[in-house]
């Protein structure tokens, strides 16, 4: 029981010191010029109340635009509006054009303060002219089906958007952007954190057209103008800081754990395989270490990243759940381990919930629930046996965006 | 190029320090009687040599069955049989038979050593009275197509066969057996090792029934009688020792690699997800501790066990080198790290190869060679790939068979 306060523990403080508002602030201490604001992705409203607060009659009004249920309220005069993810909706784009409408008619020696966090890719979306936001669905949906990576998938839809890769700064130009970003993609590339709206495009003037051909996508005609078109190669008035990353939230778990008196070891900031294969590896790291530790212990062995499930049953569940539920298949019966899976965002794949927490005593919860993780994994199905059991992880949205954390928690050496 | 050379320096020295002549050797130290020597498996040669050897004149004949090309010789008197792997086929039935009919005619009084290393569950096979090899293959099958998992399967398969699950003890009782085993089987359960033809059977009476309902297998009807019958629970005429197994595989390599200079960490005995999984989630521990490492270093992390292939492309490859070449694409331009995994009968799938070694300069060559490790992997095409460009792990068949380690060795901080 130990272990699982200690997990508590960590996750609720993990997640007060790492939300963005403090971040935020401290980004814009130096700053001393009147701006606009324009937040955009799951993190959008702490990240524009912060500016809102740190520019204090320098803030000369702007745009927020978050998923639904992620507005907390009013944020002096800004225009605060909800809107759909993964997938953009009708809300995403007519948020989207009045922020162009606002932003687009500013004049040289205005700015704007960009605020950027995770989700800014399916919030903040305008199709090219005639091209529809069925078309985008489309287009997307045949990409993923193909097979194409994410990075890839970006390329091409950033061309058929209005405002995505570097086009937003072109919009604005001349008037200043500063982007102060949250990456939620892992090694915190800007140009594909939100597809990049105010920041050059470096995949050359040919990419998308070879993506097509490549995955043989049969991508309609009137499509075929905007994907041979290139990108910003430059943007001139923008410049980009990064606030928060996976990288960092690793660290503050790591901190956190050693006043508990765990030593901490970081393995990876970068785990982006199958989250129910990485949870078995993990679980059997765990077991082995919890018999017979390679690790200073007590020891926490942490991995941070952003896993993927390729869906194919019918249940519920995200990443993080898959990752727990895994693992504890491997951990049965060991009286001094206990591992945990967190989305820093509070929202696992469409669940409630923002992970598991699994020990030593989950296997045998699940087989006398009349079950196995196989099983549920199998069905794509990790939310409703956790729920059962007392192992999911529920704190709400958090306010942030920095990918995953897994972490193992080991007392000492098993008696 | 000096990872490199250190990598090949552990794998010679581990095989030579495994290999299970010594281990056999060792183990009959103290055995004083006469008897007949029974050797099944991979190492089969290997370890009937060194019984022969051991019992000097003390050896009475046998029988050693192993895999096609995996023979080096005579043996003294012993009849050696090469046989299909890793599915049976007629001449496992044969060499199986001939066993049977040398070894059920023992009387009491006589013993035999019976040494069993991995694939001995396809080399000695004999179907039940009534049973054709095709029903064998056709049960397989359609329980490897269920999603049934191997213990799964191998409980289904022992009741069809008349040796496996303790039946070759009872037909040999009241003959005293000595069982030695080199486990390829995560955990060492004596039951599953080449499905325990001389150890007691615990998974009662309607275990295979139940697995055939639950995965609704169309099992033939004359099968079904021995679906129902019960495996021997007790076997009171064989002893059993196991002498290697994947945790001594893990231990040899450390300390060789603690001979050059590493610190040896080893963080899974029992790593047994996606290969091509557990390469990326791999690749990208090794990346970050060669950039920002958690260990002391220079380091070797390793990770014994033996993952899975989900074989949908055309091409060819192992675990092993699905493993490297997954693991490739993470390390791509860091000078300081170099990853190798080795499966340790040499055999890496159906290849002459035994695995994979990649470090910073390995990704470069593929793309230079024309394709991406994604590319090969989704066709299940590493062999080839890391063949041209020098990646390949070759060994030869290596008389033993204690399934697989992967290791990363980080020389010191990238600079």
């Amino acid at each position: 029981m130990k272990l699982r306060k200690d997990a508590a523990y960590v996750i609720e403080n993990t997640l007060k010191e790492i939300n963005p508002h403090k971040a935020v602030q401290d980004a814009l201490k130096d700053y001393t010029e009147k701006a606009y604001i324009f937040a955009i992705g799951k993190a959008a409203w702490t990240m524009g109340k912060a500016a809102w607060e740190a520019l204090g009659e320098r803030a000369l009004g702007g745009v927020v635009i978050t998923k639904y249920d992620h507005s907390m309220g009013e944020i002096g005069n800004l225009h605060i509006f909800e809107a759909g993810h993964p997938l953009p909706d009708e809300n995403s784009v007519a948020a989207s054009e009045y922020a162009l409408n606002l932003f687009g008619s500013l004049n040289e020696g205005d700015n704007i303060i960009f605020l950027i966090s995770g989700g800014g890719s399916a919030l903040f979306e305008s199709p090219e002219d005639g091209v529809s936001l069925k078309d985008v669905e489309g287009l997307s949906k045949e990409l993923i089906l193909s097979g194409a990576d994410i990075k890839q998938i970006n390329t091409v839809r950033k061309r058929i958007s209005r405002v995505k890769g570097g086009k937003f700064a072109k919009i604005c130009d001349p008037v200043k952007i500063y982007s102060i970003i949250l990456s939620d993609v892992l090694g915190d590339d800007p140009g594909f954190i939100a597809s990049g709206p105010a920041y050059a495009d470096s995949s050359g003037v040919d990419a998308a057209i070879k993506i097509i051909e490549k995955y043989d996508i049969k991508a309609s005609g009137h499509l075929m103008p905007f994907l041979k078109k290139e990108l910003p190669a430059t943007v001139t008035n923008a410049e980009t800081r990064i606030i928060g990353s996976v990288a960092q939230l690793c660290k503050t778990v790591s901190e956190i754990l050693e006043g508990l008196g765990y030593t901490p070891y970081v393995l990876t900031e970068n785990m982006s395989c199958q989250a129910r294969e990485a949870g078995a590896l993990i679980g059997s790291i765990a077991a082995k270490n919890a018999v017979d530790p390679a690790f200073k212990t007590p020891c926490a062995i942490i991995f941070g990243g952003e896993t993927v499930v390729k869906v194919t049953g019918k249940g519920s569940g995200g990443r993080n759940q898959e990752i727990a539920l895994s693992a504890a298949s491997h951990i049965g019966g060991l009286p001094n381990v206990c591992i945990f899976s967190l989305g820093s965002d509070g929202t696992d794949g469409p669940t409630d919930a923002a992970g598991g927490v699994v020990d030593g005593t989950s296997y045998k919860k699940y087989l006398d629930f009349g079950t196995t993780p196989e099983e549920c994994l199998n069905d794509n199905d990790a939310y409703n046996l956790l729920k059962a059991c007392g192992d999911l992880l529920v704190t709400g949205p958090t306010g942030t965006n920095v990918n995953d954390v897994t972490v193992i928690l080991i007392s000492g050496e098993a008696k």
